[in-house]
């Protein structure tokens, strides 16, 4: 068994922390160690550091390296240029050059598990039922009508000792009225982004619906790391359209009966956005002021504060998100976190690059 | 005709922007001049630079008078520890050693004037009033029952033709019922601090109503500037109570009919609290978000962002107060801006005075 960690997010939406230099996985979000650091470590029950590797942008695998001095260093791929999730994992499944029959542990480098213990155990049921051939999924008992997930239907389960199932279908990011009753029938749950399958299966569903991927993947596996190789991966990467696992592979194979899922119960959060971030760690820490850095509070209430070097002292706040870097502040409604990104697009038509 | 600046205030009420050694009237917090300056500069119309006297504490000394190159040195006195108005004004007329037969304009050092011109023919015309032998101050409309300030109760008008008249009572920091009250009277003004009288008048209400501060006076008068004035004027300081001109002299004269007020209508706020900045600068800028430094906002309301070298980002926040410093930042409900006194305890008893 090994694993694929997927570095490869921008993070615009954790600005201004998240920056083009040091985007989200990056970062100390919750506690003393980046979320990559989190992820690598949450997985050492399951696998020794040589089988685990990370895919991140040509220009984060230095820092990356820096981050997780016990891999290899080889383990740390480069992914020339960015094509979304399904060429990231091809990508490295390629370069990885693992044993097909092996199962492969896609997880995301950026998201925040509570519970890491069973995080693991649902990532080992997701192994035990991608041995028997599936592409298999981790989905997460929605909390609420969000409409940023994808969301699965649940099938028959395949053993009533397990509660993996089969998935029915995958509905990407819906509309309101149909998140709401999905959340309502008690058989969906969200689409987490974590992969569990064989190298061979993987193999085969992207030549089944991705075949010009299937055939860059070829062409990846004959350039290895010869001189050069650099150059001649990032040939076949442009070439290719953005494909993204969820679309491009997990929902053509539901269609076909390929795809099963394992409930994932262990704290989970994408860390979407700042006021994600606040509610996971609220709930993992139980307060509702979440604070980093040197703070001081005067009767404020649901409150993040990413502090830096400074003292950021807090009176009578509601639901206010406070992000504080050497060059740029943030104080944000916590209900219009998602509005970083048009932020952020203004930020750049006023002052250029400076901030980005 | 003279003036005394009154520029001893600590000014904690706006923390983090000041601090002791930076207290409010040398800050910028209304423009590119310091509250000082714009003071200073507000009495142009009415006096030549010569004629100006600012009394701040020992501390200030230096850096009020980098603040006002246009001062004779010596106008800029020292004070060698705070008694509050009442004692700062006596010394600062003791000190000025200007003809008794002047009339005296005692303004505070560190409030917020929006209409300049209003403010001079408010003084003008007191100064004609404090001609005749009155204590006079100056009154402003209260746009509300606020329980911070003094009460004027209006008595009669010496003459038609002027909006002077008669202090029937003074009312110090009422409570809310009482404020109320007074407001919906219609016939009672703020106490805004400002005061106007001749040498000779407010000497003769001080050896009435405070004849140990009038023995100060003469002390002080007898030391001169001589040679180690600095530490024998200290001795007599030193030996003095606080005392306020509001209740140590304007009261008790009030209650003998030596008081009279003109009222004050130009955009004035004492700026007590970080709220009040807000408010002012809002009414006088026509705005309701009202920012200095690098800022971007999208869709809040009624915000004030003191900034510094930092782009602040704003989103989706309604009345809430920002204020931006090197080592500290300050983000607050506007209307809880009157606790950052007891904040500013906690910061101490935390942190010593590191951030004081």
């Amino acid at each position: 068994m090994y694993a694929i960690v997927m570095a490869g997010g921008a993070g615009t939406r954790l600005w201004p922390l998240s920056r083009r230099r040091t985007p989200k996985q990056l970062l100390n979000l919750a506690g003393d160690a980046s979320l990559l650091q989190q992820t690598v470590a949450r997985l050492a029950p399951l696998l020794d550091p040589a089988d685990i590797f990370v895919i991140t942008s040509q220009a984060h695998v230095r820092a990356t390296r820096e981050q997780l001095p016990q891999l290899p260093e080889g383990n740390v791929l480069g992914e020339p240029l960015a094509r979304n999730t399904g060429v990231a994992a091809a990508l490295a499944t390629a370069l990885a050059g693992r044993d097909p029959d092996e199962v492969a542990l896609v997880v995301p480098a950026d998201h925040f598990v509570a519970e890491g213990p069973a995080y693991v155990d649902a990532l080992r049921e997701a192994a035990r039922v991608a041995e028997r051939g599936y592409l298999v999924t981790l989905g997460v008992t929605p909390d609420g009508p969000a409409t940023g997930y994808g969301y699965i239907r649940v099938g028959e389960r395949f053993h009533p000792s397990s509660p993996a199932a089969r998935v029915d279908a995958f509905t990407e990011k819906p509309d309101a009225a149909t998140a709401r009753t999905m959340v309502k029938s008690g058989n969906h749950l969200w689409n987490a982004g974590i992969f569990v399958w064989r190298g061979y299966v993987f193999r085969q569903a992207v030549e089944r619906y991705q075949p010009e991927l299937a055939k860059a993947m070829d062409r990846v596996e004959r350039i290895g790391t010869l001189p050069g190789f650099q150059s001649e991966i990032r040939t076949v990467v442009e070439a290719l359209p953005a494909i993204q696992i969820d679309t491009g592979l997990a929902e053509p194979a539901a269609a076909e009966g390929h795809m099963a899922v394992v409930p994932l119960d262990a704290g989970w959060s994408d860390i979407g956005s700042w006021s994600a971030l606040l509610e996971a760690l609220s709930e993992a820490q139980g307060k509702e002021l979440v604070a980093s850095g040197r703070h001081l509070d005067r009767g404020s209430h649901r409150v993040l504060v990413q502090g830096g070097e400074r003292l950021v002292v807090t009176v009578g706040l509601e639901d206010v998100i406070i992000v504080d870097t050497p060059d740029a502040l943030l104080v944000c409604a916590a209900d219009r976190a998602e509005e970083i990104k048009q932020v952020l697009d203004e930020i750049s038509a006023a002052t250029g690059d400076q901030y980005l």
